[in-house]
């Protein structure tokens, strides 16, 4: 599997630089016979596009997606699904500056030691743009996914050093920040347009839930749920880390604290332990601090994973770096930048947990065939 | 790639349970002609063994390897090397607790709901022990790493709420814990045997230094090096979290304070400089808050990761759990389990981390070809 | 996908050399809860094994079959099955020659050029040996293919010059040859001994027919079920050409001879029709000319194909050869081979056949998720 | 790997049916710093594009390539190289009929069993143009090969029952059968047009040789260079069978026949031997009866294999066949079809062949690393 393709049976292969021709991606393994079109792709892609507000970067890329393949009157026809969307904004000399300078925070350094040549047009393949495709598929992933009752809701947990406190899915579209509480992310916006007017920028934290997730989806042992959704989200740029439920606060909580104890469900519950079939009927975990996931396998509780983000690295304030020449130089990234990324990941996490999710319950009927 | 397979090029297929008849190890794309014995592979193994000392579990597993095909006259053929461990402590008895009861902290609910069938004995292919196979073809992938002159070194960082305030790589191998700090080391060790002694057990953080590993390791956009880190590690059971370089404190920081600026070395180095012939030369990052990957990219600089370990799951204290038949029962997880894992898992992250490497290198090569 | 795995969802990794410690295979994606014996897998395994006739290798080898991982009272438990042969056959002394000659017909050179080492005990991986592992897993994926109604029958069409006339398939198993054709069996077991006896060999042409796969199967545009019966298939050592249905004789054909016609079933098929639920019903093809297979995917026809096999290597003939040190020498290869390898092909033919089949459905199961 | 992938560090995804939007390809694992044009592309194109000729269909489908990534400043930047083709000549009009016919020797049936959806405009993703994309990747695979003195040459070796005795490679490109003997040639064109004229087809053989491939390609068990190049090239519609050096008529030689004999070079390569640095200098076969390929490592030789062309399923002439809804009707598939497809077919098994070529030097180089 190299570099560029993601998933085992929902497959996807994406291309593009941000000033090449075009972005997008390739999608194999695509259920046959679902109703899909152009709007319902876009609508999630203009959840990730840039100029959507003051926390987000001003450029107006055309992100239009075109379907060229895999659809027949309005269907899938489950051969390779093909989203492609154009670049328009190419401006050569605007990038006069960074093609001879390496960026702190970028991977202009470490691109042109892999390839030995290097694209340092808008980053060019570490571009962000390159992430349209991820969400392009990850469209459809989750229109399959919500077949069965799967629904994944990422947001802003934290950002400029303002947390939230309290949890409110219904807010989460409603405010520039995509955080999940309101009050936490008025204050978020002004410290975030603070940094920005000091030429610098902010990290945070995203968080992302997953529920409907029946128990039983994971491969042991390398194809755990954890391990492929940990692979997945830390293929986005600028994310640093991840963990699951309880995370980091685990080391230091004893066994007693962390472990998951179980009960049978009420009688309130009856019904829904009567529609389980497996013998075990209406289990339920007292507590969640593994995040839903036990032994790379899901639990049936809801998933539950958190994200750091680091903060921006295009910054206009003055920073020591080396040219392509070797000199010791001072860089200022001026421009059209986000000065907190992570409104903008949110739909990209949540891309990339559906397509973990849809190929793992992919895999598990083929197992049982 | 299915559940049990890890790697493309260099690559290991795992197989065996606690208390079938052995586990073990096939891997592909060993590089030929490497003098390879038993004695290398199984020193590595005795650092993953049980019974090494009172913080690990007294279990006396007989992990004895034995290389059964892929040598020939002391040397790698470049044909599929096969290393197994047989079994020897199966005591079925002792699982008659286990087999109608679902363990809080254990897979033994969700292996049920994922196949329909459960190997009750030791938790059947959830065990630990899973994880010989991986050190085993770690052990060969750490050998053709010095050659290039690549070391990965982890330890126990933090357990049981004590925090190594230094980093003395040369006395981790001189303590129970695998600890970098002797002084916090006999600290921890004296918690988590009270923790022992009141039935029950201490998380932790492991954290891994990666050296001598050259600028452009990683492939971009699905194969990032710290993408496919962490779903190698995430992979390994207990760990529930994982975090590159400043890591989860970079949600608090600004552009400015975790962008790694960049400087050309002086003149000191220059025999360093002379000898690396990209034109970019002695180029250095004055901090190194990116863990040494960037854009998913090797920089040159020394990879740190740290993991995070969920306290041990088996405790003797009473906890609440269902049974198989789907009734609320007590259960004590007696006997021989480690209080804390940290210092059994240091190995199987290094094993993983060389995986990673080894495998990343040889598809650089490919590239390039 | 390295060079010792084989399949996608049902998987399986072989290991072992003829003269190592043992040869074996893991099996990944095995559907869980299935029974399955050692006694089964043996079954299959001697079928392939030496000895059988006068027309087979007079070696003994020890093909008796362990399965160490992957089953829980008797059931599989859907992680990695692993089944091992040890190696007992062991003569070093018997190599001396082998050792520093090149053997014409035998892959000594090209695994020398591309490995810079070679095991030449017994051809090392080269061996047919390496395919006992390959039986082994076909023998599982066998059960689970005959659960669905599918049966594969390979036998020798054509050995020594002599080409059977009649298609028998009971006859099968009944003569040394593995021919469909008694009389026809006689005379190759004829001409085969008189060619041993002269220190020659035999070639022929093994025929495959699968019956009852639906229509459906194969995947578009690379993973056509012809294209991966070929690939499989031609990983066999001594199988050097394939063809499907008329095969090469399309070359000479015209579309009107060639094109298989398609009629509704008659009336006589009415129960037949009525549980095929798509709406085309009883569709039947009025020839088979495509060998049961078209663009790629099954027609629900039987799936018929024929193998070309080399006439074995190993002769005791003398011939020009070359030494590993660059000198003009004469070789006879003496010793216990097969005099026409067709009959221990048979399983082997059969056993990829069942793999591809049984990979296929899972992944077919899996699209349509 | 699904089906619309093939490779594995050089590694092509096609997209596209013959009437949505475009055909193409994104190639991953392509060598950075290559100069490469659209034109290089196209001229590649040019040799598969219909109406070349009286021979082939006279559609004027537009084969224009456009590269949209992996290209910076007329170099190959490393990531992923996208090639696409639009589709223009859409006329849903003249798909009437087969929309609810099924045509004999196409694969209308076989895809509505699998995906219960038909793309019946051209033969939707099974149409030949589905190619264009492999003929892309594969110029490039060419070009990446010629630096390594590697060149591939299909041919017609036989069609409408007419065989090529002589084999001139110069005169291939110079007649539109793409025949290696022009006499030969021009009797094959006469029966073509002939048949055509009947409304009716031919079937052909199509012979590849590979020149320049080192000893040594080729990875044991399953990716053994044979199996691997059969599964490409059968992965072609209309190919139905595949032969290596002697092939099928191996099935009646003897081992004495059938080996290839080794000796050393004459004094008249002393220079050739000692440029070799293996220690076996200027061995070389006295026959090659194996097509170039032992043990399915490639031994140095020449490659060659041929394959059997079915006549052209299209025909005129009325045919029997089923209607969507189950009835029985005759068919006539009018207009614009190849009446043998074996010209148009070579630079595929070209395109296919030099892909899996280099995709084994990259691995290769992996190997060793």
């Amino acid at each position: 599997m190299p570099g560029n393709s993601f998933g085992q049976i929902f497959r996807m292969t994406t291309f593009g630089e941000s000033h090449g021709g075009a972005v997008g991606v390739v999608v194999d393994g695509v259920t046959p016979g679902l109703e899909l079109t152009e709007a319902e792709i876009q609508k999630e892609l203009d959840r990730r596009k840039p100029g959507q507000s003051a926390v987000t970067t001003p450029r107006q890329e055309t992100d239009t997606v075109h379907i060229l393949s895999g659809i027949f009157e309005g269907r899938t026809t489950g051969t390779s699904l093909m989203m492609i969307l154009y670049n328009k904004d190419a401006q050569p000399s605007a990038y006069d500056e960074i093609r001879s300078l390496f960026r702190p925070g970028h991977a202009d350094y470490s691109y042109l030691k892999k390839y030995g040549i290097r694209d340092y047009r808008g980053s060019g393949r570490a571009s962000g743009r390159e992430t349209a495709g991820r969400v392009a598929a990850g469209a459809v992933a989750r229109k399959l996914l919500a077949r069965r009752g799967i629904s994944i809701t990422a947001c802003t947990r934290e950002a400029a050093g303002v947390v939230c406190s309290e949890y409110h899915p219904d807010v989460i579209e409603q405010n520039p920040m995509r955080a999940c509480d309101l009050s936490a992310a008025a204050e978020m916006e002004q410290r975030v347009l603070e940094l920005a007017e000091q030429g610098n920028s902010a990290g945070g934290i995203v968080e992302c839930r997953v529920d409907g997730v029946p128990a039983g989806l994971g491969e042991p042992v390398f194809g755990k749920l954890d391990a492929e959704l940990s692979g997945a989200v830390m293929s986005i740029g600028a994310v640093k880390g991840i963990e699951f439920g309880a995370g980091f606060s685990a080391a230091g909580m004893t066994g007693r604290e962390h472990n998951d104890e179980m009960q049978m469900a009420s009688t309130d519950s009856a019904e829904e332990a009567t529609q389980d079939g497996s013998g075990t009927k209406a289990l339920r975990f007292l507590t969640n601090n593994a995040g839903g996931i036990i032994g790379g396998i899901s639990t049936g509780e809801e998933i539950r994973f958190r994200i750091v983000v680091k903060p921006t690295s295009s910054i206009s304030s003055p920073q020591q770096t080396v040219s392509v020449d070797g000199r010791n130089e001072t860089i200022r990234t001026e421009g059209r930048h986000d000065p907190c990324i992570c409104p903008r990941i949110v739909p990209v996490v949540e891309a990339m947990t559906a397509i973990v999710l849809l190929d793992q319950i992919k895999r598990q009927e083929a197992m049982t065939a």
